[in-house]
């Protein structure tokens, strides 16, 4: 019998939210390229993870592959789509709009990961009112008042470390409750989710690697 | 008595060797403020980590904290910069000259963590010959003669998951050995060094933190 769990009673566990994007990328190529259906089996092979991996993570999900005849690609697709939100377009604010804020606001497809940008600010005068995305570059001394109209969920922290915390402060008093963090501070604030984004720590360890030759993942 | 080691005879474990980055980070801020010697415990608490962890951590280096006196920050700061070659710059091209190349090209700061950015580049007629960072994009056709006369050990993959696997096979063959890979491909080929960078996964998973009102990090 199939069965679907409503995705807000399941507790997953933390590594098998890490592996959700990963499934809903790969699912997503597959069902582009028009496949029906796809077994734990030949999805593992495209992923590269093993298939008995692959059938308890999505066992957590509820009982609806079929035997002998795998998963109906659009129906898993739509199940981690949903564990994930990306088809629920959040309100996310970035807040500094330097080189970074500039990248992430203009590279970022941010509509296809579950956000939709509503605004950008800086505190700089010079970067206030020039564009970015199609933005004008707002004052964040009139945050609040734009938290209190459009209620942003999520902010993406462009900010220098040394005006993180403040930043960070501010934006919760405005509701804000969710940071994409590319700042170096670490946020240790409570009721808030954060990912933080590591550009640097992450160049670091792929020269690490190269000065030690240890020429593996 | 004091003793350091030769990093290159040091065999960190992974979990260790992700911290590097960390450690560097704080110490060059406390190194920058004037500050001369650090305490475990001081340390632990900037970092936010445990003073334990941070002494066995350290030892792995050698022997060099001074009971009662703590670290000498210049000189933990060079250990732990010497492990991440951050002041070796290593030569390293950008390839994929879109959005995201042009992004990672004009913000990261690349000689600040252990490298030198040498040429970019790009198969898009319409790309080739316009300015990145100072660098004119070159014709990728032209990578081979290029790493022949430079040399470069890494590359930035900032090409679309599609054409990843013929880019780093091409790299591969020119010599180079690191990927810092912005693609969503999966390196799988033996005696490189990788580092992924997956924005989009990190973006679904605070999507995910929001819907499942989980707000914690």
């Amino acid at each position: 019998m199939k069965s679907i769990k409503n995705i807000k009673n399941v507790k997953l566990p933390a590594p098998v939210i890490k592996r959700l994007p990963k499934y809903y990328r790969f699912l997503t190529e597959v069902y582009n390229s028009g496949t029906k259906r796809i077994s734990s089996r030949k999805l593992a092979e495209l992923m590269g993870n093993t298939s008995s991996q692959i059938r308890q993570d999505i066992n957590w999900f509820g009982n609806f592959g079929e035997k002998g005849h795998g998963y109906l690609v659009s129906e898993l697709r739509e199940i981690i789509s949903g564990a994930l939100g990306v088809n629920n377009a959040k309100k996310i604010v970035i807040v500094g709009a330097g080189n970074l804020g500039k990248a992430v606001g203009s590279h970022v497809d941010f509509r296809s990961w579950g956000f939709r940008v509503t605004g950008v600010f800086d505190k700089d005068p010079s970067v206030i009112g020039s564009k970015i995305a199609g933005f004008e570059v707002r004052d964040i001394a009139g945050i609040a008042g734009f938290c209190e109209d459009n209620r942003p969920v999520a902010a993406v922290l462009c900010v220098p470390r040394t005006a993180a915390e403040e930043t960070v402060k501010l934006l919760m008093n405005c509701g804000v409750k969710a940071f994409w963090n590319f700042s170096y501070y670490n946020l240790k604030e409570e009721g808030i989710t954060v990912q933080n984004v590591r550009l640097a720590d992450s160049l670091m360890l792929l020269s690490h690697g190269i000065e030690t030759e240890k020429y593996s993942d």
